[in-house]
């Protein structure tokens, strides 16, 4: 298989001339009666040909009784029987030199382990032959204009989705199934469908990449759940930036973020489902939270095509109710979006047009709102041509299912939206469909609720903000080991850090008492005392730390370490006590890197200390990261006030934090290989100017990285 | 008026005899003409008596020139004349001794000072004669199964909603008219619906009151914005939680909370928003976010009736496909709603029924699901007789939409509730419309989407702890003044606070040098020194603090406090230097209480320091607390866990913050009269058993009474 290509032969997958229908029933409830019921019922314009030895004629058609018996080469192969029998229908099928098939049928990995090992010959396959496999266990494939519909999903029972330029991928069907119903609803039309199961070979990022340069997909809606292969999925992703492609995400399994078995405080805070979010704001994906949001945000892309909402969110909000104003600011608030106060000259010509309306914001245009259509162009002409809001929210409430208001409603917003070709009107309105639909047609952006529209507000100005930015240039970091013994203690991992250009504070390493308090004496006043251990994680449990130790007593201290060591660990290497000064003032922070097993390293910022884990105030980013970036991690943080002098406190030293996160995320980058976390924890960040000193550190190897060293 | 029973003639509200319409139009779409139009196309049985002097006859009835012509007293006048007329229309209603009068029109308190004289006048009108009046510029009210419309809303247009047990009281008529037609597409029946709009007499807390002894309501859903009489909406909450009538309450206006001006942080923490969820709290109402959630839990609690779901959510989920399974669980961790694992008992049922099944919770049923009734049957009744989750939730997705598979869940879910009466199912399902009317004939409650069932059973859970724990019997605390001068300063607000149970650091105020000298030896070690004046807010601004002083030093530390405030605020008044030991150690909380200007005095502890306006982690009570409550408050924050003992830390003295809080709380009662907002901040909490420091305190007074007492 061509690996720079994953989404090669999926032209025939969604383009096919030709549909063989291995295991194809009379039965059009039936996995193998279903696709070609639909394919008859809607009109696919290729040659449809079933496959079924027992019968002469499926569903009208002749039928054949293997693929080998084809009047000619299929493009797209759909497999209904099940395992063993999908196995050979497959190779046969490639040896006939089909493009691509579709594995409907279920008992492969997901059935135990012989399925798996079916599944595995489908991978093998895929990879020696060139066919394209979709599936096993899936749902199946859909391209709406040309009616090759590769599914039996259910959706598409009573009728076509309309043509349209959403397109969706899935990795479960059932997902799929509900999201291609609820995009029906929306009023949004379906350019393609794919439901990629099990993925033996063709992975949902193919699809997405191949769906990247469609011409017929204006949206990409993506649930996943997983991903197996990152490369290949932040290629396309990339692709669907590049061409201009929205790519809106819904990853599902957040709550499994905390499950995985951390052993520093980074790994513990920043989860898998967390690395998701780095990887979608870099590589220019918006996640959203749940299957509606999915749907409304794709439809509303396709909706509003090149009109604008701004890169940051806010609205000018009109409802025929004080109650509804209050509302949509709540959830504005909520969503963060901007409520800004309409300019005078705004609320001027909307108090001209109605004297008792409030007109700051949220307009309350009170019921003479639909008197006639005449006041609602002039108030939402007003809205959209204000300059405090990028955009304007309509209330329609249950204002399009009366028809007199319906008229006047529909007269307004049709004229008035050709008036402001380049702003975006977004209506709240739960039907009816057809209302929808037409309000669609005037490039107006519909959500059922209030809060939907907010959300979907927020939402897409992250898209325009993802297309105005374009992709980051990622520096190249050549990889390299990590020096023999950097992760041996805290002295050493302290050591390989300095030299990446992080900053600790000045530290001796002693062996005896006698330097203990040579060590004491040259760092002058109480210092802290650490044991020294590869074998030692939790130093203070075991007696392993004194603080506040005056020179004085630093050989008694050093003596009392090294019997703590003895009697509490006597099997632990002891390689020495670190004298440290005693560093207090500036704000705690942490630092640290996780590397990701499918999207390897990350950076990670948070608030310190006692709060790090109560609060949890976290962000993270794919490494390396520039200075910027770090800055734009810091400005997420909840407790950015903090560093940024709030209620009178001094500004901190933000540009060395950012110099020391972006300097982390490099050295993250470089020995990814070698390592798995790091923790840099507490990090005092001093007022601006004087720098940032970090006071512990501790570098975690790979699994295997550490072994290997024990050996 | 009857004070002591403001529901008082809402049973010709709700169930006139004979209804007269001022303005009756035989244009069935004016304000004058809809509920006519509407009383006769569903059958009122009453007396309909349209008041029109310029037709005999309006829509088929015989009209009447003015109240005084009518035949008889009417129970009910709509109004719906302007605003002069309706005045007169009202007197004369009330001269003829009409039970009730609801003002549809508008031109009132809305619509400036003349509209608010007029409304005025019907305040006085309904106090002088007793005559009810709902309005003005209200949408009006509605009994279903009577067909008492007094209502011209648009949602009863084409249909009647169906009887049943759900009533709604909204101030906004627009408000109320959405949740009207969203509670149709619920599947639930509608018992009253009352829109209150500018209350010149009745408030929404009126109807409330009622709804609460009214025996065709079940549950009532409450959309307000504001509450003009607190002692009215808290007696009616008690007296529906009295009832066993659940009250669920959406309040909008939350994105105000902040925008009051607030002296202390205490004030600026706890807006007025969260009074209300005090409020609610205390009174057993259960708040919502939106109109559709509380709709769709108005709706599930008229389905299940006396099923329950535990005061403790947690559910078994059951859905055909992993990624459902994965898309519950992530909605359950967001809602708090536990997903505990299965008992192994019931994992084996489940195998033994469907052996490719995932167990644990989720259960991935797989598509087997839907192959036979009986299949379905013993998935659903293991999951329900299951004892590790409180209640069982389903994913039906778009099963009921395919007839075949609606008669094998509609079979199976049927047989399969009647068998667990006590326990509830929650289903996950979007129509269609009638198979969800015989899902919650069954008792299941249904929502809409993933996100909705999950916040519906953690909405349902609270309605149930709530009628689990009744109401609660609040002591009887005296008012009484504030001893004269307590406000004066730091020290006279510590002497009252102290007084009152509370422990602050030996301090000693003194007013000369030597003084100072003496007091810092007396305390023994570095003391910090503040100085005291009823004109200083912010004493370090002004070179009015001095820390780390010792003894040696103390004298020329007051000189430097005497001169700053001599040259920073010669006009302050001088009332000493506070000398107090420097104390460290223990947790940094805030205690505080504001005076809610219509719920009265709350209590709020919250994280103290520098993070407390970052993280606003803060708890609200209405005071007074007991001390279980105070626990409960402490528990509800995020930092929680720093007084319980994570992480290796030692627990903190809860029981003494618990104690404090109740004691400040009981404080904040007796003296609501004169005391605005106090704050207490820092408050050290000791270890357990060390009880709790509090460093520093401000009460600040009612405006009135400073104003009084700078007199």
């Amino acid at each position: 298989m061509d690996l720079t290509s994953p989404a090669k032969g999926l032209n025939a997958l969604f383009s096919p001339r030709s549909i063989a229908i291995v295991g194809a029933s009379s039965e059009p409830t039936k996995t193998g009666g279903r696709p070609m019921h639909m394919l008859l019922k809607y009109g696919y314009a290729g040659a449809i040909w079933p496959i079924n030895p027992k019968a002469d004629v499926v569903q009208g058609l002749p039928a054949f009784a293997s693929v080998d018996d084809l009047p000619g080469v299929p493009d797209l192969v759909l497999v209904a029987v099940p395992g063993v029998g999908a196995v050979a229908a497959l190779e046969a099928a490639a040896a006939k030199g089909a493009g691509a098939a579709i594995v409907l049928s279920a008992g492969f990995a997901e059935s135990g382990p012989e399925g798996a090992a079916r599944q595995e010959r489908l991978t093998a396959l895929a990879r020696e032959t060139g066919m394209r496999i979709l599936g096993p266990n899936c749902l199946g494939a859909l391209s709406v204009r040309e009616r090759a519909i590769g599914t039996f999903s259910v959706a598409l029972e009573n009728e076509m989705p309309k043509v349209g330029g959403v397109s969706i991928v899935s990795q479960s069907g059932n997902i799929g199934s509900a999201a291609l119903r609820q995009l029906k609803d929306s009023g949004a039309g379906l350019a393609r469908f794919v439901a990629t199961g099990n993925e033996a070979d063709l992975q949902a990022a193919d699809a997405l990449e191949w769906l990247a340069t469609d011409e017929e997909t204006s949206v990409i809606l993506c649930c996943i759940e997983t991903c197996r292969d990152a490369p290949r999925l932040t290629r396309a992703l990339d692709r669907a930036r590049a061409a201009g492609k929205p790519v809106i995400v819904l990853k599902i399994g957040t709550s499994e973020a905390g499950q995985k078995a951390a052993q520093s405080h980074t790994g513990g805070l920043a989860g898998s489902d967390r690395v998701f979010d780095a990887v979608f704001l870099r590589h220019g994906a918006v996640r959203v939270r749940s299957l509606e949001e999915l749907v409304q945000v794709g439809a509303a892309v396709e909706a509003i095509g090149v009109r604008h909402v701004g890169t940051t969110p806010s609205a000018a909000m009109i409802a025929a109710s004080g109650g509804f104003g209050i509302m949509m600011a709540d959830a504005a608030a909520q969503h963060g979006v901007g409520v800004n106060p309409l300019t005078a000259a705004t609320q001027a010509r909307i108090r001209a047009a109605l004297p008792l309306a409030a007109t700051a914001n949220p307009v309350d245009a009170t019921a003479q709102m639909s008197a006639s259509p005449d006041i609602l162009e002039t108030l939402v002409d007003a809205a959209l041509a204000d300059e405090a809001n990028s955009t304007v929210c309509l209330m329609l409430a249950l204002g399009m299912e009366i028809p007199r208001l319906r008229t006047v409603f529909t007269q307004a917003l049709s004229r008035v939206t050709a008036r402001h070709p380049g702003k975006t009107l977004v209506a709240c309105l739960s039907g009816p469909s057809d209302a929808i639909a037409e309000l669609r047609s005037f490039g107006i952006a519909c959500f059922p609720t209030i809060d939907a529209a907010m959300g979907g507000i927020a939402a897409l100005a992250k898209v325009e903000a993802i297309r105005a930015a374009g992709a980051t240039a990622l520096p190249l970091i050549p990889a390299a080991p990590l020096p023999a013994g950097s992760t041996r203690n805290e002295a050493s991992a302290k050591a390989v850090l300095t030299d990446a250009g992080l900053t600790f504070a000045q530290e001796i390493t002693v062996t005896s008492a006698s330097e203990a308090t040579d060590a004491a004496t040259r760092i002058g006043g109480p210092v802290a005392m650490k044991v020294l251990s590869p074998d030692i994680q939790h130093k203070s449990d075991i007696g392993g730390v004194e603080l506040g130790i005056d020179p004085s007593g630093a050989a008694a201290a050093y003596t009392r370490i090294r019997d703590a060591v003895a009697r509490h660990a006597p099997d632990a290497a002891f390689d020495g006590v670190l004298v440290a000064p005693m560093v207090k003032g500036g704000t705690e922070m942490i630092l640290g890197t996780v590397t990701d097993p499918i999207f390897g390293p990350a950076v990670m910022v948070g608030l310190g200390g006692v709060f790090a884990e109560i609060f949890k105030d976290t962000a993270l980013r794919l490494a390396p990261v520039t200075e910027a970036e770090a800055a734009e991690m810091l400005r997420e943080l909840r407790a950015y006030p903090l560093l940024d002098g709030a209620r009178g406190r001094a500004p901190a030293d933000k540009a060395a934090l950012c110099a020391a996160i972006a300097a982390l995320s490099r050295f993250a980058v470089r020995h990814a290989q070698d390592v798995a976390e790091i923790d840099i924890n507490p990090v005092l960040v001093r007022d601006d100017g004087q720098g940032v000193l970090a006071l512990d550190a501790l570098i975690i190897p790979h699994q295997t990285a550490q072994q290997e060293a024990a050996q």
